[in-house]
Order: structure tokens, then sequence, then C-alpha cells
């Protein structure tokens, strides 16, 4: 088990916390009919900068994945390098690639079992990651990719 | 030089052609004050699916590139293997991550020459790649590097 995130990086809520605010956005989607994945920007102090879920089918948005959308909430900064990216599912190569390119202090992972994404890759490039291995999370996708294989594998563009 | 896409690919538009369509959204950013960035979308029957241009400025809107903002725009589709997506500017790695995720079956860039990003990386994989060397999309860009240093460290996540 990684290390989790210190105290002294958030004083408001710990990487579970942060990451309950991203599963509240997943669940959401899920409840709308969508690709279940959620997202969350915090500033290093804790402080929460944007939300975001996956929005193909809510928005016909297939750009949106819970990463980018909460990228799109959080507005415009000069710098991610003190912020912490949190997600409900392990980054798909689209946004491994939002990851590596602004340099997000942390990403803290709630499943990385029912997909790796780049996540592996990330690792290599020296981006700290929190896997925090959330068993609610997995259950999730888990029953969102039997019951709609076909939504999973046109939101990461598999045939 | 790279060989062009061939006729046979798209009976419409030759890759100059395709890039003329992503050059005229980069000029209507450039124009409203914008990152100069444009893309396009299109089959490989030359079908256009969609267009798109950086829209930091204009939308206050980091997660819109040139690429994503025509990924956007070109809606739902199960597939991207049988699209071709031009790029003004060689694509950062946030771009390069979604070519890598949806393997597009061909890659136009208008501009290598002041940003590389993550093209030689996607050459690596075995994505296809044609580099113009427009010197129009050079220029332009060129242009906005030097005028606007701000936005264009702003919009790829540079300090």
């Amino acid at each position: 088990m990684e290390p989790l995130i210190s105290p002294a990086v958030s004083p408001v809520l710990d990487a579970h916390g942060m990451l309950a605010v991203a599963l509240e956005q997943a669940r959401l989607g899920f409840a709308e009919g969508g690709v279940p994945v959620g997202g969350a920007i915090f500033r290093t102090d804790g402080t929460l900068l944007g939300v975001g879920r996956n929005r193909l089918v809510q928005e016909g948005n297939c750009s949106l994945h819970g990463e980018t959308d909460a990228f799109r909430a959080a507005g415009r900064h000069p710098t991610w390098h003190d912020t912490i990216l949190v997600t409900t599912l392990a980054p798909c190569w689209y946004c491994t690639g939002l990851i590596y390119q602004f340099r997000f202090r942390q990403v803290i992972v709630g499943d990385s079992v029912n997909a790796q994404g780049g996540m592996p890759w990330l690792r290599e490039q020296g981006i700290d990651i929190v896997d925090l291995r959330s068993q609610e999370c997995i259950d999730l996708i888990a029953k969102f990719q039997r019951t709609r294989p076909d939504l999973w594998k046109e939101c990461i563009g598999e045939v």
C-alpha cells in the first residue's frame, strides 16, 4: 500500500475525502445513464477547484472524461503543479496525456483493477500516483462494464 | 519529405486541403485573441466530421485545444480508426494522449518547428503522422509565441 497524501498537503480533506468528491460525480453519472467515472481537482491546500464526470451520454461529448471535465471546470491557472487530480478510475491514455502535460502535483486513483490505462507509464515518468483501491469505485465500474459493454467500449474508442 | 495522404484515402481533399480547414480555425482563434491552434477531423473518405480551435481565452476553457475541440465537435463514433485528425501544430502531450487512446487512422500536422510535443513518441508507437511543414502554420505560431508568451505558456501548463 502506497503512503497516502500527508495531512500537511491537505488540512481540509485527506485522499479518501477527496476521492469521495469524485465518487459522488461518478454516481451522478451512473444515475444519468452515463459512463460512471468522476473527477475532481484540488489545490494542495485542500481547496476544491472543480469537479467533473464523463459526459459522453449526457452531452454527446466524447471529449469530456471525468478528468478532462474536472479540468474544464477548474478554470484557468498559470500552473497545475500545485494541484491534485482525483479520478475514480485509472486514467485512459487521453487523460494520461493530460496528466503528463500539466504535471499535476499528485494523482489520486480509486480503481486500477478494471482498467490500468497509462498509470504504469505515468509512474515510470515520475508522476506521484496514490492508488486507493476503493472497493466502491471498483464495484461501480465493474457493474457498468458488465451491463453496458457498448458504452464502455465507445468511451475508450475500442471497437 | 514523407509521402502525403494518397488520393485513394481522400477523394475530396488531399492533406494540404485538410490542413487548410484547420488553419482557417487557427486564424479565427488568432483574430479572437486566442491561442491560434486549429484542428479538424475527417473520415478517410474525406467527409468532414468536425472542426475546432483552442478556446482557452474565448471560453476560459483550458481543456479545449485545437485537437480536443475538433474531437468534441465531431460527435459520437464507435471507432475513430477510420478518421484523420488534422492539427496546425504538433500535438502537446495532452493531445498526444488523445491520439494514442483513440488510434486515429492518420494525423496531419502543420508545424512541428515551434513545438514537437509527443510527436516523436507517437511515431515510435506506430501512429501514422504526416508532417506538412506548412510555412503558414509555422509563421502563425511563431508570431503568437513571440507576442503572447504568457498565453503560450499557460495553454501548455508551463510556468
